[in-house]
């Protein structure tokens, strides 16, 4: 059981064994050349309109942010102009908390899956875990307007965590041809009806949505590689990367269309995604002066990293308490944060002086600007003069970051401006986080970083030559370092954005020292989130102590099997009795010499053999051509999300409980196994390494009983385990 | 047995198993806070430590180069100048042809393992197949050195694959202290006395070896992701990048001090690697004419690298028959080959008409140049003239891609100077790559690619406004697309060498295509010569066939068991009579009630135990306590490259033949088993992800010998089964 967006739904393991049964190699032999291209081309199919389709969301999510935005914004600066204070800002904190409360009701009433990140989410899918809503249509479709609503409300929230759920839904919801509840799937798609084949196609999905986020393809397959993924396979790098381009390719192409002034308010100003210009490198300084304080910089942005992640997860804790009372409650936190967000957004203009203009940028007439872009806000402020304040503050988050990026710049914020936004900025994005709203952390991490490292540049200017927007770009960084703890994926994303290698050395430096700092501390917040919602996520790395232990230590409860021709009845309570998902089939008495390790079947397949009734009066060995006269090899393919067959969907008399069913058609007949004195840890390795499910654990000595037990996820869960020793240490 | 650079050596396996034997249990409970931290730091130092070495040896080889090289140009230029061009010629041919020679005795005699690329070896080396001589001192001293001549000898060939090579070399180097053959190993890297720890170094020196050569950070991590490993973890995605960023500010740094003009002729001119201007990108156009063209491109640079990799598979096959006569057969090839090249470099431009200079060059004087750099050499032409064949051929490597490179010079080479330029270097990279020296193959595919590409853009003028500089680019992607098969990689170092990221939607384009077309006909260049050399490497997906056998099927030969309590003398003639490295351990009579299995010991352990005389005069079980009296556990761990213990070094006396030895402590205690009826691919796949050296395979039925064989390496390659199969068929 996980919290997945507040509400608690049963979790399933993912099983990427490849389950040898008869089944599996009818469906083997029967595959021919065509079949095989058939498989292939799909597979290349599925992933480039995978790209296509994220392109044109990321493009659509952009266009009605920056449209919604850009309206409100607009209006309530003709009313500044006319000075109707009061009806501005009435009009902007009411059209906040009526955005956030429909992104809210969305998210409490249709998804709750959706609320956050969905990285944690994403990241726990690809490792094994199913929650049945993670990658829900009715997920995708809150995902995708309810972050659209949220970012236009003006909270300090981005929409790329969003973008890559969104990815990963799309993909998954494709490789089913849709959902089973709808009734979508087509038979063609056959041959993704398997856990490994959706597991790449999400990958790949995961991978467009940071292209679709950030317009970045090397970015997004390196995200997917260092931060989404567990396995990972050459294959799928290429792959990956197919479909990242053809994202990228989309929305570029799309942008340029727009960029003529045909998508209403978009693409006109600076509402495109930050375009950093790379002069901020044309400084020429001492490098042995400017080392110090970048390292510095990068130590404090780790710092800061670390504290936002304890932060968050304190408030975490309060905010699901709150959460949990319902729908309602969930939306009156939103409009609160709301609220408090647009008081600081259009109170900390007015407590902020005005700066009068510097005069070159006075003389070609781009200060004050009056309007929605532009650096130098004029708010307020008598001629000539301008508001820093306003400048970040009242604008979207993409333009604020990139009036903190620019370079050549640097008395535009006063320090103490820079100070009251830093501060804002970082308390709103902790506060923010855990509304029931689709809300992404990069873009709170690189405003908070930037205005950070624009701070520092502006205090440390003394010391050394570098622009304070390349402080900016580095304080950025720092924090994304700091908090998400990725290395690689960061460098080429903020690479990507400021199409500059130059800034290569600098940008890598400051996030290994941060990436450093934090790690002395806490977690990377993603795995802190996905260990607050319990979702079992299996690390490369065992625990220490798992080499301590041996894997039938931890085997426990009594072990329930099946002999290879058992009743219909003892199976069909087992199945209502147990939850269990395998079962290790036992082959005895009249069908071998010893008892025998026959098989494990899957509770998924027993539900479909049961159903079509291939039962015997007696307990004879009825063979795989008599159940597969009554169903097909792909009746037993795994379903598409939503719910399979369950034990009560089945009508089964009186009678044919009494009957006999052979199980040998269905038995994985060499699942793999590990002998009961293994080190846990070595178990863990197999475990994780293959994906598995279900795991035997054989005896030592023959002549025994042939299983011993059966190892799931649960069972390499560092928690159980430490429950587990401490009931041992206390008997 | 595999061919490393004609030379025949024995293959051993490489061991990722945790070894959980009493020895390595004892080892681990010693492991206190310090240990561990002692590991942990000495895995970061050793890791920038490799960065900031390769950084160093990538830019003394870079100076080497242009030093000797310019120096060669220049006396040949001034000769040239003053009209004696039998006297030029006579100087150009013999000082290649020295250094030619140099270069190829270095190889013979010392290291003939340096030969060639040095990527198959690395990429197999990390699949887990060692051969000793792949990283000696020896093979990284001629790697080096080799290279250097080799380049200077105005080969068409890189130093970037012998770079990765070196990388791997230096990696392993250190990860050891030095070579134990040279009595060169440190107490303090004992905790690196391991295959794993080893692998994860060499994995960073290959990609800091790409960075070396590219000074490109993350296309070198991309490299070892994408070519060079089979396993790949996060954790070492960030050491990795570390290490590439150390050697890629090392290298940034060394060459801005050599700007000024303190390195010789290195850094005045055009010498350093190509910085190619972003200007290439200028162009409006409009894309529906443009993309056919590039389009037409991409498959034709396909077509062209994979009948690249088809002519050298070829001609590689004649060569090896060549080098197998011996070291003087090696060097008159390499100066035959040399002689050919030399020909072609000083004759073609002999055959090429002079070309006026562009008035717009000429008037700012750059048309035409005299000496080392610049674009239009003046070879024997009149005042005003250019020879576009000398630009192109009488220049470094480095240079010629500039040259090719270079937008907005649209007319520059004709069409005709174009077509014998890539006719040229594609013979001559086909007839280079074989002989017997250090040897990459990035440059001459980007020489040939780029040639390919700008008379393609030459071809096409009329259809597209492209730049012919940028299809010159495109050219070279696509023939790296095509013979090498790499796409992240490639297209990622494209653009760290060009910096301009607007290229990058078209370069993935060719690179995609390119790729396929080429997939189509045959597989990857490094793949093939990793087949030729006969190293055992492991695929990521077995072949179709396994799926239809048991592992049961390939286990072959007569199993070799030790009692748990032996006879020295059995384990003594066993391990003279046999090559096998592990045998099982079999617990019976008076030890255990049924025979059953103990474990798994390796030759290398048995020959520590052996030396130590651990004997007893009974068959008694002595237990660990009586063996660590006399070994620690560090006694038994892997030592170094080099020779281990051979069993012709133990001195064993007669009395000593007739005692017994118990094999408890130094048994795994559980090793990966499968059963004998699970399919092959499902075995494969549990031997290939967790990187075993043996696997023991175990019978169905108990009761009856508890082990039935042991899988290695060799059993899951195709050859193998294929003969396998061929003698069941054929009674």
């Amino acid at each position: 059981m996980a919290v997945v967006g507040a509400n608690v739904c049963p979790i399933e393991s993912l099983d990427y064994e490849i389950v040898e049964n008869d089944a599996y190699k009818q469906d083997w032999r029967s595959r021919g050349r065509i079949q095989v291209f058939h498989y292939q081309i799909l597979k290349w199919v599925l992933a480039l309109l995978v790209g296509l389709i994220i392109g044109l969301i990321g493009f659509f999510s952009n266009i009605a942010v920056e449209n919604i935005a850009g309206f409100k914004l607009l209006l309530m600066s003709n009313l500044m102009l006319q000075s109707r204070y009061n009806l501005a800002f009435l009009w902007h904190i009411s059209c906040n908390a009526v955005l956030a409360a429909a992104a809210a009701a969305l998210c409490a009433y249709i998804g709750p899956a959706a609320a956050g990140s969905g990285i944690p989410e994403v990241k726990a899918y690809l490792n094994g875990v199913d929650a049945p809503s993670i990658l829900a249509p009715s997920t995708l479709f809150v995902k995708i307007f309810g972050s659209i609503f949220g970012v236009s409300a003006g909270f300090v929230m981005g929409k790329e965590g969003p973008m890559v759920h969104t990815g990963a839904c799309v993909a998954s919801l494709l490789g089913q041809g849709g959902s089973s509840k709808y009734g979508l799937t087509w038979n063609w798609l056959r041959y993704f009806k398997n856990d490994l084949d959706r597991r790449d196609l999400v990958t790949c999905g995961a991978a467009a949505g940071v292209t679709g986020a950030f317009r970045s393809p090397v970015g997004g397959v390196l995200f997917a590689l260092e931060e989404a993924t567990s396995w990972w396979r050459n294959a799928l790098l290429w792959r990956t990367f197919s479909t990242t381009a053809v994202a990228a390719i989309v929305l570029r192409s799309l942008i340029e269309y727009c960029r003529s002034g045909n998508c209403g308010l978009f693409g006109k100003g600076g509402l495109i995604m930050f375009d950093v210009s790379s002069q901020v490198t044309s400084s020429s300084s001492s490098p042995a002066m400017d080392l110090p304080s970048v390292v510095l910089l990068a130590i404090l942005g780790g710092l800061l990293g670390a504290l936002f992640n304890l932060l968050l997860d304190r408030l975490l804790r309060v905010y699901s308490r709150i959460n949990e009372k319902g729908a309602p409650c969930k939306i009156v936190l939103t409009v609160a944060v709301s609220l408090v967000t647009s008081c600081c957004s259009f109170g900390l203009p007015w407590l902020t002086a005005c700066t009068p203009c510097p005069p070159e940028m006075a003389a070609i007439g781009r200060c004050p600007t009056i309007g929605r872009s532009g650096n130098f806000k004029n708010f307020r402020c008598p001629p000539g003069h301008y508001n820093g304040m306003a400048s970040l503050f009242l604008n979207t988050n993409d333009d604020a970051i990139r009036n903190l990026f620019s370079g050549g710049t640097g008395g535009e914020f006063g320090v103490s401006t820079l100070v009251a936004f830093f501060a804002a900025v970082y308390s709103l994005s902790l506060v923010t986080y855990g509304v029931a709203v689709p809300a992404g952390l990069f873009i709170p991490m690189i405003l908070s970083g930037a205005s950070f490292g624009r701070l520092l540049g502006r205090l440390l200017c003394a010391l050394t030559g570098l622009d304070t927007g390349l402080f900016a770009l580095l304080g950025a960084a720092s924090f994304l370092g700091g908090t998400m703890r990725m290395t690689v994926s960061v460098c080429v994303i903020l690479l990507e954005l400021t199409n500059d290698l130059l800034l290569l050395p600098l940008i890598m430096l400051v996030l290994l020292i941060s990436k450093m700092v934090a790690d002395c501390f806490n977690r990377g917040v993603y795995d802190q989130l996905m260990r607050m919602k319990g979702l079992p996520y299996l690390e490369a790395h065992g625990e220490p102590c798992m080499r301590s232990l041996v894997a039938g230590d931890v085997v426990s409860g009594p072990l329930i099997t099946f002999s290879s021709v058992e009743r219909v009845g003892v199976v069909v309570d087992t199945l209502r009795r147990t939850g269990h998902n395998g079962f290790p089939v036992i082959e005895d008495d009249p069908f071998g010499p010893a008892p025998e390790l026959c098989g494990l079947v899957l509770r998924s397949h027993l539900l479909v053999l049961l159903q079509a009734k291939a039962f015997t009066a007696h307990p004879v060995k009825t063979g795989a051509a008599e159940v597969f006269r009554k169903l097909a090899p792909f009746d037993f393919a795994k379903p598409g999300s939503g719910k399979g067959l369950a034990v009560d969907d089945l009508d089964i008399t009186e009678e044919e409980m009494a009957m006999y069913v052979d199980l040998h058609p269905i038995a994985n007949r060499s699942p793999y196994t590990v002998v009961e004195n293994m080190s846990l840890a070595k178990a863990a390795a197999l475990f994780r390494e293959l994906g598995l499910r279900h795991m035997c654990v054989v005896p030592r000595t023959p002549g025994m009983q042939p299983v011993v037990g059966i190892l799931t996820r649960h069972d390499f869960m560092p928690e159980y385990i430490r429950g587990l020793f401490l009931n041992i240490m206390d008997p």
